[in-house]
């Protein structure tokens, strides 16, 4: 197998991978439509295993007990509640043999794409999307999330783990299958990049993280969602999409690896909430959602966590995409408003 | 009227206007469909002057001369061939009194959206695309970018002006007549500023533009498109979308106001047989284009303006847009290949 090449652009701190094998030609473009796998053909529903590459981790229903596993080329079991699999055609895939960081760091701006690109099946059932997924089900998914993050993170060569779910084809979503996906990249991309850096110069200025300065002035702004225990959610000061929703935990950390069991239950109920607000607000739309967080130990202190959701009501065009500018169409306050309403419905 | 309000976010460089007037409630965008206008409804055809507001600039066909002239509000000629109005829902909008500079910069990040927003009517002709348009009409639109950008940037308020153009509805267009529009900004967008930032950084050190080193180096690479006396068109390196690739002027300079009669002729030519072979390559898909330049002065010697053109093949899920890295699945060498063996069939 070929690395895809991962490249830089001339001026900008913007990278791309040159992902030639996850399309044929450029043609195929031309009358591109996208199938929604059939249930029965859905290489991602029980009974179908063998149609991807063996799972890297599952999780075993064993009578009351959940058991971690893998497959083996030989035997992939079929009662599985949770099961994460590599990306067929993966847009980062790990290296052949020991690489060592300073020879993907050197490799720069002509580099190979080295990393993972893992799909998480979040659930035995077709359709159990976050929004509706049982709370048991849903808690089972993040800790799949920790887990993969845990052992991605420890290799050497990977800076950033993106871990992120599109739903519905209009985001992007190719299988409908419920699904995440997680990439382990070997640079830190540019906005947690300009994030970790702009969040550390803030905590050397006045000692403390600028998330948790955030959380406290959006708990008491007509932009806060929702408020429990663990986390808030608020429509962002400056959202760039309608209806764009963050959960933070109020418990500062620079990711999600040391999460207590409580926490990660009160993580599923505020994401399951948030989601099924949004989904009975405006009638199923499609939308993205990523963890934005840090690996670098360095950033302990300064980083916090968080959860960005961006509905897709509206297309980037030529304005957005060549300025990095964006217009919104609806008004943070409105957006939080039309979801708390929601909620308390 | 109340302006729209112009924020920036927490971290990032990254900027928004929040303008509630372009959508109604956050629930009209549940079942969005965005019509079509059709011919004899549109607005922007001709005997329809009255459906938009007054146009701020049009080129009128006076027997064989063109001539520049306004609407009044009282006169709405129909002769016209090119015609520009102020966009009925405008993300930026002109300040009511002679506002200074410093005002606006000292605005910053709750900052009101003050500047312009236009739309540039192409043709009489409802579905003239530039791939399509005689050459002739095409050259009085770079006309009417020249005459429009000219008069913009003058503005005291004004520090970017973006030219772009959204074809087909997937691409954002939400008329279907043949228009382009440009939007005058109080800051400098993100993109534009870091690419004059690092152009600036590459002039201090080697003592020439980066843009000749790129139009160098790519006319004798396999990502050229095409070129002529005055143009080159090459699918960049590090292309962030399949089939994307930029019209760079030989002649260095960083904006098109000093264009000449033969670049400006040149110049619709070259984007007309770019356009027509994308059309023809991939069966007519939406696309955005925008120009890139810099209106300060100090720039001159080290912005070298340029067109970038992103067809829109695929779609940014929940990796791009959380960590602003990009899957490219075309290989920018097969873009150009595809691209010039089109031009020359």
């Amino acid at each position: 197998m070929v690395y895809n090449e991962l490249r830089k652009d001339y001026l900008l701190n913007r990278w791309v991978v040159i992902a030639t094998e996850r399309s044929r030609r450029p043609t195929d473009f031309a009358k591109q439509k996208t199938e929604q796998a059939e249930s029965s053909s859905c290489p991602l529903c029980v009974g179908n295993e063998h149609m991807t590459p063996p799972a890297v981790m599952i999780y075993l229903k064993q009578n009351c007990e959940i058991e971690k596993s893998m497959d083996h080329d030989d035997a992939r079991p079929k009662n599985w509640l949770v099961r994460v699999i590599p990306n067929l055609f993966p847009a980062f895939a790990p290296p052949k043999e020991q690489t060592n960081q300073a020879q993907i760091i050197k490799s720069e701006s002509y580099g190979c794409a080295i990393g993972h690109h893992e799909v998480l099946v979040e659930s035995p059932n077709h359709d159990e999307d976050p929004a509706d997924a049982e709370l048991p089900q849903l808690t089972l998914l993040i800790n799949a999330y920790i887990d993969r993050l845990r052992e991605l993170s420890a290799k050497p060569y990977v800076q950033y783990v993106s871990i992120f779910r599109n739903y519905g084809r209009e985001a992007g979503a190719s299988l409908s299958h419920a699904h995440s996906q997680m990439i382990a990249t070997p640079i830190v991309p540019r906005i947690p990049a300009e994030e970790m850096a702009a969040s550390k110069k803030f905590y050397e200025q006045h000692q403390k993280c600028v998330f948790c300065d955030i959380i406290e002035k959006e708990t008491k702004s007509p932009r806060l969602v929702l408020e429990n225990s663990h986390f808030v959610v608020f429509a962002p000061y400056a959202s760039v999409h309608p209806l764009e929703f963050w959960i933070l935990p109020k418990k500062h950390a620079s990711n999600i690896l040391g999460l207590g069991k409580a926490e990660i239950e009160a993580f599923a109920g505020t994401l399951k909430t948030s989601l099924k607000a949004l989904k009975d607000l405006l009638n199923d739309p499609p939308y993205n959602y990523g963890f934005h967080l840090s690996i670098n130990r360095d950033a302990r202190d300064y980083y916090h966590w968080h959860l960005e959701v961006y509905p897709r009501l509206s297309i980037w065009a030529g304005f957005e995409k060549n300025t990095g500018m964006y217009i919104n169409t609806v008004k943070p306050e409105t957006s939080a408003a039309e979801l708390r309403k929601t909620i308390h419905a």
